[in-house]
């Protein structure tokens, strides 16, 4: 039995996709070309993830700002390569209050422009260093071809912007803060991922490199998720944001930046989801019970207010679906908003005593005693949901991991069965290029701690120097 | 005593509160002109703001979501009043990934114009309503003269967005929205306020009619705090949100729109602080408690753990001072920061079994036993200082609230010692426009439930309809 508004997901992946956003009301196409209306469900859901990624950024020190929306185009051309990165994909605002501006502004597509001229007035010692901040705020991307949540003209993201007083300070940030992105996605997203460096190609615009976490769909199709950039101190240098250092001499600053965005709710989807809508882990589920009575004979009401009250006295966010509607229809409504777990309560069964438990992940049913402790049993469950989602992906993963030495063996997979290909690489932008050939697959990212698995490029056979994971990118 | 960075508020208002907002670290200026970074102290401000409106508006029933920043031109003029009210203070957009734009898009100064169009596409039978929204989010508004969130080009605000099958429940949820900003004001953010209708004049755009909350600052001058608009059908029918009603009619919904923005901030600034710099009330603290330890003996540091443990247990947010910086430094840095109690600890005093509290508020000192129950004190004090806040701004609006009925005695007060004036109004626009020649003063808004004090209109002398309070505004 699938949703009838869903297309089947091993049918048209892309079309399964739209139907799940739109059927589970996480969100709207808008008349705004390549913007979206992110709706009470997919904003409940970005609410959840921000306040638990928000609580790691500040227990790790990190303090919330917010910048301006517009940079001036000269503020914005100081660096250099990143205007040259961004150029394409910026919206300019010419006209301001019915006058053309002086000078045009865009919309910010990434804040280090500003960051940077802002920690430049500010800092003046090596005693106010380091400066974490981060600003959870919408930007906008001119893009061509959009999708909800995966690619968009406008999201929401946070960004993280630090400045330190050493390069080992700052690189280290810049480790901690993609350990941090590895850990939400594998223990609260349930999302197994790879992390690794860019390639000087697909590295951030004006970063000395690029580390990055990546994630593999249902589809074997690979999702960029996450990417945290240590920047040396190009922008400092830049932007003039020197300081007094403890030889009394003026130095400039070690720049970090890291981004993750609404995107991770478009991972969530394609990672996850079935033909029967949304599932969701319990850790980042905004409703994690759907209470159903079946019925409305006193003892179903008594019982079902009687386990809404004790998970909400656990913490757990559960909600009583009473609307007048059929039973399957609101079993159906449970499942396509993807709650982890599901009550039924109904009179035949609690005459013999019995309840019915349903897990979202894997939609079996099970009936147990009414009197049964149901806060220890639901909290069991959400824990057996949580993990048995993380490693149904994780040997998707593995099932879709594969060791390529040469170039037909990497059309093939890409072709039939998609999915992470590790091969090894020159070094070579020529043989990057080349890869590309093969039905857009890109870099994703070189392995810095994995033995090499062949001495030759796996492009041209020359000496190979990294071990880089392709993958066909979203 | 004052704080030597800070203009006194006596001397020059305008310079003490920029004074303030740079010495409380709670925002700067960019270098985007009109705009300004919100500094950690101001967004952990924010913040908490967000977090406690945010509960009130989930607990009667709303949800977020997130809408387009951008409008497109025909979108943005498809109703007629309102762009007509915000033509000259939007920002457009013309050029978009290095190309000109087909059509224009002016960056959202509100979003009527968006939640019309969302709703009008996903509205049919009554069932659907009503639908109760809200987003917090940036606006921009080009606005000529700015001061740090008092008027701003680019503000952070939440506006919501409502729906209703009948005339009546939108009119409900204008004044329950009202109300819900009216008692925020007034108990967390102990602000004193006058509440009312707003003239035709000064009423939005495209409202039907606009409810307000306005505030008194320190020196008599009016803060518009907060709106809450009913729009009837005006936009429904512009933008076709209709449904089929009970009677199996086509209907179009009743609408109501209303919003608080980051000027809270600019409001608890000037009706509050000092000049020793920022005061908050407890209830709106980011940090309620500074622990300062005097001296590092082993005894102080024990007695500040223990009491920061103590503190944190009972859920009130404090922190310890632990720089190596003078103890004068220390609390001069807590005042200006607005932290509403401090309590130090050191080594004679506990000698003696003694330690001191200071109140922000007052800058009261209170010697204690050093074995008080110092969660019970603290609450207490904070109980206290909540209380002192309010009835102090309480009674400043009260000695600067006037009965006048004649245009002298208007001049003479808003001259001299400017506040409310109370002043019958005949309702006619040419009245209300004499009044503007007075240094300026505008209607704030008809008082609903009072009674008249005068048959005549203060300007004209002609029969008077309505009480209006009149005020100087920000």
């Amino acid at each position: 039995m699938k949703n009838k508004a869903i297309t089947s997901r091993d049918v048209d992946f892309a079309q399964w996709y739209t139907d799940v956003v739109k059927a589970a009301h996480l969100a709207a196409y808008s008349n705004v070309k390549g913007c979206i209306v992110i709706e009470p469900n997919g904003y409940a859901l970005w609410e959840k993830i921000q306040s638990i990624l928000d609580q790691k950024f500040k227990e790790t020190g990190h303090q919330n700002v917010s910048m301006p929306l517009l940079i001036p185009e000269n503020l914005m051309k100081k660096e250099g390569e990143l205007i040259e990165g961004f150029a394409p994909e910026v919206a300019w605002v010419t006209m301001g209050g019915q006058k053309k501006l002086e000078e045009r502004m865009c919309i910010r597509p990434t804040s280090e422009t500003l960051f940077s001229d802002y920690y430049s007035s500010v800092v003046t010692s090596y005693r106010d260093l380091p400066l974490k901040y981060n600003q959870w705020c919408n930007v906008l991307r001119w893009e061509k071809e959009t999708r909800p949540f995966l690619r968009s003209r406008e999201f929401l993201w946070q960004e993280g912007h630090t400045i330190h007083e050493t390069s080992e300070e700052a690189e280290q940030e810049t480790r901690q803060m993609l350990e941090i992105y590895r850990d939400f996605f594998e223990n609260v997203l349930a999302i197994p991922v790879i992390t690794g460096r860019k390639t000087e190609k697909e590295k951030f615009a004006g970063a000395e490199y690029t580390l990055t976490v990546e994630a593999l769909m249902y589809n074997g199709v690979s999702l960029q998720s996450g990417t945290s950039h240590y920047f040396g101190q190009k922008f400092s240098k830049a932007y003039n944001i020197s300081f007094l250092n403890r030889n009394n001499e003026q130095a400039y600053a070690y720049q970090t930046s890291w981004g993750t965005s609404t995107r991770m709710i478009g991972g969530l989807i394609m990672v996850h989801s079935d033909d029967n809508g949304l599932v969701l882990p319990p850790k980042v589920a905004p409703k994690q019970v759907a209470i159903i009575p079946i019925g409305n004979e006193e003892e179903v009401l008594k019982k079902t207010d009687e386990i809404f009250t004790l998970l909400k006295e656990a913490g757990i966010s559960s909600f009583v679906m009473a609307e007048e509607r059929s039973p399957g229809f609101k079993f159906a409504e449970a499942e396509v908003n993807g709650i982890p777990v599901r009550i039924e309560i109904g009179k035949r069964d609690l005459d013999k005593n019995k309840i019915t438990f349903a897990r979202r992940d894997t939609r079996e049913k099970m009936e147990e005693d009414a009197t049964i402790d149901v806060v220890s049993y639901v909290k069991q469950l959400m824990e057996d949901i949580q993990t048995n989602l993380y490693y149904r992906a994780y040997e998707r993963m593995q099932s879709l991991t594969y060791e390529c030495h040469n170039l037909k063996e990497v059309e093939e997979i890409m072709k039939n069965r998609p999915g992470f290909v590790k091969g090894m690489w020159c070094g070579d932008a020529a043989c990057e290029a080349k890869m590309k050939e093969i039905e857009g697959t890109k870099s994703r990212c070189i392995l810095e701690d994995e033995a090499p698995i062949d001495e030759h490029c796996i492009v041209c056979g020359k000496k190979a120097k990294d071990l880089v994971v392709w993958g066909i990118q979203y």
